[in-house]
C-alpha cells in the first residue's frame, strides 16, 4: 500500500507535446502498455540515463540517437525491458525506431526508445508496431494521465505532477510522469520519467537543469540500492509558450527552476511512497557533515542497511543499527562523541550519549508512524544531504521472490 | 535452519590455553554466557578489529590494551554488546578488566574484553564479575566446545574447527571457534572468533598470518552488508608445542599456513551456513577480472543485491538481476559482450548472449538446490574473487524485525 499517495486526478497538457497510448499486449493483457510522445519541431530534449554498465538495448540506441539529432518521438513500452538480449536486442530496438520513422517521415535517429519490464525475453516488435498508425492518428495534448498509467509495471498507483505558472506575464506549464517502485524493478525494469515544459530552453541550459534536478531528486532515493539497466529521465522544452528562459527576469527564472525541482522531487518521492512492500516512508537527513560527499555516503549507507529497514518495519527504535550503519560508511573522521540523532522530533542521542529524556516507549511511538525522519547531526561541519527510502517488509521479499512465478 | 552445518562434536585442546565458562545471566537465563581464556606466559596474540568508526567500548579498550602489552586473558560475554553507551561503557569495560586483573595478579592491560549482544543497555559488570573467582579455579584445556556455545547469540549451531598436524616430527594443534549469523547481528552484536595454536610464532609474522587468513575468509562473507561495532578475531600462538614457526622446513611452514587458512575459511563459511533466515548457501565467484579490486567489488555488489537474494530465495533463475548488480558495481571498463555466467555447472550467458542450451527449466533446477554457485567470467583479465552469502528470506525479515520484541 502506497504511503499517502494516490494517482493524479489531472495533468496539464504542454503545448507542443502530443501523446497516444495503445494496448499491445506485450505483457499486460487488459491495459495500455505503449506510449508515443510526439515532440514539436525545435523542441529541445535532455536525457539522463542509468549508469549501469550493462544497460539495455533501448538505452544504448537512445544514447546513440541523441548524439545525432534532437528527438521528435519518444516510444515507450512497459512489460518488456529488451535487456540482456545481445545483438538481437539492439536490432529490435533499432527496428522499432525505423518502423516508426518510416510511418511519420522523420529519421530513425529522431526516435528515442524506452523499455521497462521483464528481461531476457525477446521484445515482440511486431506486436508493438502494429498499432503505430492508429497511435499517430490519435495523438492528443491531453493524454498525460493515460501515459502515466501505460508506463506502470508493478506500481500500485500512477505518478504525475503538473503546474502552470505565470512567468513575467506568460503562462508556462510543466508536467511530468514517472514509473517505478524499486530502484531496480522486477527483472531490471525500473524507473522512467518523462517531463516537459512549453518554455523555450537552450539545450545546454536544459541539460544542466535536468542534471541539477535529478541530483536533488531521483539520485536521492533508494528502495534496495539496486540500479537498473533501463533507468532514464527526459526533460523536453517545446518553446511553444511564446517565451524563452533566457528572456525571463531573474525572479521568473528562479521561480521556474524552483517549480522544476519541486516536480522532480515530487515524482522521486512518489516512487518511494509506492516502494515495493512499503509500510514506512523514511526520510534520512544527515547534517553537520564535513562535506556533501560525507553526508550523502552516510545517508545512503543508513538507507541501504537491511537492519535499519527491518527495524523500521517492526517500529523498533533500534538506534544502534542507525549508528552502526553510519559508522561503516566509507568516509573518514567520524567522532562518536559529537554525534546527535533524532527520530522525528524526538532526540535520541545527544553528543554521543543517550539523551536524558529518551525512553524506548517514546522511541517506539515515533517509529510506529507511517512517516519517519531520522536526523543525524555529525557535529563536524556544515554540509547536509537528504535521502528517502522504504522499510524492508515481508512484502518486499514476497514481491521480489514471486514476480516471475 | 543452517545449511549442511552441525555443531562440532569435539575440539582439540591447545597447549597453553585454558578456558572456563560461566552462566552470569547477562541476557540468557539458562546457559553459559561468559568465557574466560587464559593464555600462557609468552603467548603471542594478534587481533583484527571491526573497521566500524562507531566501535563499541570493549573494542576501544582491547585496542588500547593490546598496544601496551601482550594479553594474558581474553574475557568474552554474550548478551550485551556494551556499545552506544559513551563514557559509561568505557568505564564498565575497564572495570571488568581491572576486576579480573586484581583476582589473577596480572595488569589491567593484560586483559582484552570482548562483548556481543544487545546495545544501548548498560553492561551488568557486577553480575559478570561475581563468578570470576570460580572461573579462575575451573580453568581447563578441554573447554573449547563450551566456549563455542557460550559466545553464541542468535546462532542456531555453535561453530568450531580443529586440527592436529605433524610438522617436521612435532605435533602441532590449531583450534578455533566463532559466533555470528549476520555481519551485524541484532543490535550491533556480531561475529567474534578466537583461534589458537601451540606453535610458536613471532608477533609480526602472527599478525601477517592473521591478516592474510582474514582477507580470504571473514572479509569474503556477507549476510546483509552491515558490519558491526563489535567484530573481532584473535589468533594466539602459545609456543607450547616445542617448535617455532621459524624453525620449520619450508614444506611444514606451507602446511601450517594452509591449515590455518582452511580453519579461517571454515569458520567464516559456518557463519554464512548459519546466516539469518538462510535457505540457500550462495558462493559467488568472479573470474577474469582486470584486477582483484574489480573482482571483489563485483562479487560483493552481487552478494548485497536484495533482488539477487530474493530471486535465490524463490529458486528463480533471474540472471538479469545478477547482470544488473554486476553492472552497477563501482568499477570501470566492463564489456557485456565478453561476459559469461554459469549457475552451478549450467552455462547461462556465453559472451553476452543467452547460452544456446539454456532453458528456464534447467535454470530453475539449479536455483532450487540448497547450495548455489554463481560464476561470472568477465573476459577482461586474470584476477578472481570468491564471496559467500545467503539468500534474503521472510525469516531474515522476521528475525531482524522481531529481535527485540
Amino acid at each position: 500500500m502506497a504511503i499517502s499517495l494516490t494517482s493524479p486526478i489531472s495533468l496539464l497538457p504542454v503545448k507542443g507535446i502530443r501523446i497516444a497510448t495503445a494496448a499491445d499486449e506485450i505483457r499486460y493483457q487488459t491495459r495500455d502498455d505503449v506510449v508515443l510522445f510526439e515532440l514539436c519541431k525545435n523542441a529541445q530534449t535532455a536525457v539522463v540515463f542509468t549508469k549501469n554498465q550493462f544497460c539495455a538495448a533501448p538505452v544504448i540506441v537512445s544514447r546513440q540517437n541523441l548524439n545525432v539529432s534532437q528527438p521528435r518521438y519518444l516510444l515507450v513500452n512497459s512489460g518488456n525491458a529488451n535487456a540482456g538480449l545481445g545483438v538481437q536486442g539492439l536490432a529490435d530496438a533499432k527496428t522499432s525506431c525505423a518502423t516508426l520513422a518510416n510511418e511519420c517521415e522523420c529519421s530513425e535517429e529522431e526516435v528515442l526508445p524506452f523499455s521497462t519490464g521483464v528481461i531476457g525475453t525477446r521484445m515482440p516488435v511486431d506486436k508493438m508496431m502494429r498499432k503505430i498508425p492508429s497511435m499517430l492518428e490519435n495523438l492528443q495534448e491531453s493524454a498525460w494521465l493515460n501515459a502515466a498509467e501505460a508506463i506502470m509495471t508493478t506500481d500500485t498507483v500512477s505518478k504525475g505532477w503538473s503546474k502552470q505558472m505565470d512567468l513575467d506575464g506568460h503562462q508556462v506549464t510543466i508536467t511530468g510522469i514517472a514509473k517505478g517502485s524499486g530502484m531496480i524493478r522486477p527483472d531490471m525494469a525500473t524507473m522512467l520519467a518523462f517531463v516537459a515544459t512549453d518554455l523555450g530552453v537552450d539545450s545546454i541550459i536544459l541539460k544542466n537543469m535536468l542534471t541539477d534536478a535529478v541530483d536533488q531528486s531521483f539520485h536521492c532515493i533508494t528502495v534496495d540500492g539496486d540500479t537498473s539497466t533501463n533507468d532514464a529521465c527526459t526533460l523536453t522544452a517545446t518553446g511553444q509558450a511564446g517565451i524563452h528562459f533566457d528572456e525571463l527576469s531573474k525572479q521568473a527564472k528562479a521561480e521556474f527552476i524552483e517549480v522544476l525541482n519541486t516536480l522532480f522531487l515530487s515524482l522521486a518521492q512518489s516512487i518511494i511512497r509506492d516502494g515495493e512492500g512499503i509500510t514506512k516512508y523514511i526520510s534520512i537527513k544527515v547534517d553537520q557533515a564535513k562535506d556533501e560527499f560525507m553526508a550523502r555516503a552516510i545517508a545512503f549507507t543508513i538507507a541501504h542497511s537491511p537492519l535499519v529497514k527491518t527495524a523500521a518495519f517492526a517500529s523498533d527504535p533500534n538506534w544502534g543499527r542507525i549508528l552502526a550503519a553510519a559508522g561503516r560508511a566509507e568516509v573518514q573522521g567520524l567522532e562518536v562523541n559529537k554525534l546527535s540523532l533524532s527520530i522525528n522530533k524526538l532526540q535520541v542521542i545527544a553528543e554521543g550519549e543517550v539523551a536524558i529524556d529518551y525512553t524506548e516507549d517514546k522511541g517506539s511511538r515515533e517509529m510506529s508512524k507511517d512517516e519517519i525522519e531520522f536526523c543525524l547531526q555529525l557535529g563536524l561541519g556544515e554540509s547536509s544531504a537528504n535521502v528517502w527510502t522504504t522499510d524492508l517488509s515481508y512484502d518486499y521479499v514476497k514481491i521480489n521472490a514471486e514476480y516471475r512465478t
